[in-house]
């Protein structure tokens, strides 16, 4: 017979009796996520009180989250971004130095190898959209530039969709695009105004959404990547203020320091100078702060 | 644009910025729950501080569970069990008066429609493990018979197998019994000794149990749901007090006041009377109250 510390499960001594059977836990850190997601979890239950048909409701939400997920379609991630899970985990993870630019989630559309682009090239690929001008500086705390920096950037198009949402649709690559400072450590592309969109709403998130009177829109933003040696990796968004749902992004990815201005500029001979077509671009300046690893 | 109250998410401010978010939901409860949900969560994401690594080993444990669940297998419901849960739940909502039988977990292995018996049965239907004679009595609070009472009982085998795990192995409805208790409110049946089994561990929660240095066994029980008209209807065990679990039952189902006596008896006359064969047999006395409704 085994050691009985505890005593047998009551109501009230419930976290002590779980958490007491990982004493022989193999990891010391798997031991400590348990011993506190038991009790987190047990004191929502003592809380809610819920019923037993609540409690297979739970059961069958978690059940059929999971059962959604697959290599490209990952629910549970959907699931930790509307509730800030994702987004908590990115602030604890990146607390930045006073004046280093802030960090924002990932999101799910990251593509690896990107061809190098020149400074100036047009991201997008096929000529749909409103045409955007996007430049701006890297710099350390220091307000030195950093000359090396390689900035990884992609966003959706004027519909809301990335390429990769569009295969078949949207040239490979498009909205897509990588660069590498010089010694000014300054960048600059053209590209075409992004617009918002919807998270997957056609699943358990998305239902979930639905009942708790949410919609499932994320404002109009670029992603940014940007690395350096001797710097921190900076993974961010800049976000358009005038979007219907910059107070209300379904992923809470927005930060004030993030916001950038996106000024409608319609001057003929610049539009020209850009190649641009339209009677009207809209142009991005937005400076990047990288900290000192 | 629409209201925005709580500012940008930030790590101080997390809670409010996302429960505010529920202020539209369709059902009052819902709210609730993920309010408490929402608060919990962030709680437990700022106390262990997760790297993004860890936080996705979470998301992996997750979708993987669901993808598990089929409509034989439970795993969320198995990870509930293993963490308490279902028993806090359960405990919530089976809070006796004073006097009555307590509750435990009812298990997956319950099957309606099994045929009433006739009191004295034998529900063993193979033949196969150690002779065992039940009986007792169905109270009411004041000690007095529950006469019209119907008793369903089931077991695993010698082996820690339930019939409907081993189908065309075991005859159909071995070791289930339905009974209903005459005016003087006793009941008696005869059945084989039950034996500790684990739950199902090939999967993501016998791997988390493994890895807390965690067994899956839960110690030898018969489970035991009575209904009477005018009464709570009671689901529970009761337990043999000298199985090797049963301090460590891995589902936290036992209670002190569900451990009954198994005692051996060697006497040949008593053996013959009740049609066993062995030289000896187990006789396991248990009286339910019942809480009036």
């Amino acid at each position: 017979m085994e050691a009985y510390e505890n005593g047998y499960f009551t109501e009230e001594n419930s976290v002590e009796v779980v958490t007491g059977r990982n004493k022989n836990a193999k990891d010391a850190r798997l031991k400590e996520v348990m011993d506190v997601v038991t009790r987190k979890l047990h004191e929502a239950v003592k809380e809610l009180e819920p019923t037993q048909e609540e409690w297979f409701q739970a059961i069958q939400f978690l059940s059929r989250t999971g059962q959604l997920c697959t290599e490209w379609r990952q629910e549970y991630i959907l699931l930790s971004d509307v509730l800030g899970v994702s987004m908590l985990v990115d602030a604890i993870n990146n607390r930045k130095p006073s004046g280093a630019s802030e960090s924002t989630v990932l999101g799910p559309f990251h593509v690896e190898d990107v061809p190098l682009s020149r400074m100036g090239d047009n991201i997008c690929r096929d000529q749909k959209g409103e045409d955007m001008l996007v430049h701006g500086r890297i710099l350390d705390t220091e307000g030195q530039p950093v000359e090396g920096a390689i900035i990884d950037v992609w966003q959706a198009n004027d519909e809301g969709f990335y390429d990769v949402q569009q295969k078949g649709i949207q040239p490979e690559f498009n909205l897509r695009g990588v660069f590498r400072t010089g010694a000014d450590g300054s960048y600059w592309f053209r590209a075409v105004k992004p617009r918002f969109y919807p998270i997957p709403d056609d699943g358990t998130v998305g239902k979930l959404l639905g009942n708790l009177g949410r919609h499932p829109f994320r404002p109009a933003h670029l992603h940014y990547m940007i690395k350096a040696d001797g710097f921190e990796p900076l993974t961010t968004h800049i976000f358009d203020p005038d979007d219907r749902y910059i107070n209300s992004d379904a992923v809470f990815g927005v930060k004030e320091s993030l916001l950038a201005e996106f000024r409608k500029v319609e001057t003929p001979a610049r539009i020209r100078e850009l190649d641009f077509t339209g009677p009207f671009f809209w142009e991005v300046e937005y400076d990047f702060v990288l900290a000192r690893t």
